[in-house]
């Protein structure tokens, strides 16, 4: 099967998703994901809890798409910058057309004085689909793990 | 030989391992180790001095199991949530049904008000075993980079 | 081809190298690089302003080993320790004898009374070249995010 998904790719898809973000080439983000997605940002507490709300939603790339256009709108990324490192992906599920893993992340915040801070931890629960040769998202749950994240929501996740 | 250890499976087993924690499932953490097995954490002060004695020690998975039980008892984790991120492991040695391997971790505690601090670095000395179709850890000690850590002691490393 | 580059010979050596850094076997530490190689500390203001300058910079194995000579007269590993950890690596070229590829890093600076801070983030942009049995460091551009790391020139990155 050409498109099946192997931890070589993931590993490959996550490396170059948060390179995407952490190199402010915001506009190639919504590439990663499939046309139709679920992209979601909650609270481990909200989540334990059931809640489907999420602070962030879009279903769609083109919700992405616009998510970028009004970030660049507001000029956020002036101000600071982030840095996002991934902890190793484990594969909960894995049927070579579609998988399932969930990799922590932590990121660090850098201020324009250089000092550098611990700003967001949390999980990412991913779904991936083959397609075509490539691998794509099909739904990401960024779950944080502090229910303090309002002043998150400058980047995407 | 269906047993033989691979990076890719150090790589799956380490990640479960520390998902299993920070998803709060300690009662499955006692499972990744073999019956006979050695737990240590001690301080890289201590590691290099030579102290055999650590911080904490279990010799078998009955006594980490009775350790869950005692952080249980106690209700530590309802304070605040931990979130490891691993390294990646260094295969020192590969024998096929035995491994070692040095992987670096970070612990980041968050706080119930939202607030995420550094709480533990280290490196993590592991010896593997194949168990059929298995990999166990016959041997983890915990090497923590700060002498205090006292603190520590209510959640596995 | 016995030496072609792999995704997981570079996590291997991405590993042993930080290893060798955070267990303070720096006189290891040049052997990592090629006879000719380049070794560049800059930040990513400087980067993207295309300054070619950087803060640390040499051209040679043997500048390296200098330095290690330098750090050790200085004596400046008793007063605090490190930990790098790493993210995954992100190949962005395979030619099989030479590839390249982005790892982010985080350091996090364990004080002596065990206080532990985030000392530095950024990437590390790598050229790698088979070299025999063996893949060596061709060029390693180290990028920090933070504007503020002369205090950063004790430790190798």
């Amino acid at each position: 099967m050409a498109g099946a998904i192997t931890l070589e790719r993931i590993l490959a898809l996550q490396a170059a998703y948060i390179r995407c973000i952490d190199s402010n080439a915001l506009e190639a983000w919504p590439g990663f994901f499939l046309d139709r997605c679920l992209y979601k940002i909650t609270t481990a507490e909200n989540h334990r809890s059931g809640f489907e709300a999420g602070i962030i939603y879009a279903d769609s790339k083109g919700m992405l798409i616009d998510r970028v256009a009004a970030l660049r709108e507001a000029n956020v990324y002036e101000k600071q910058s982030y840095r996002h490192i991934l902890g190793l992906p484990n594969i909960t599920r894995n049927g070579g057309a579609e998988a399932e893993s969930e990799t922590p992340f932590l990121v660090v915040r850098i201020m324009h004085d250089g000092q550098s801070d611990v700003f967001a931890t949390g999980v990412y629960l991913d779904t991936y689909r083959a397609d075509g040769d490539d691998v794509k998202i099909a739904k990401r749950l960024v779950v944080c793990d502090s229910s303090r994240i309002n002043t998150l929501m400058a980047l995407p996740l």
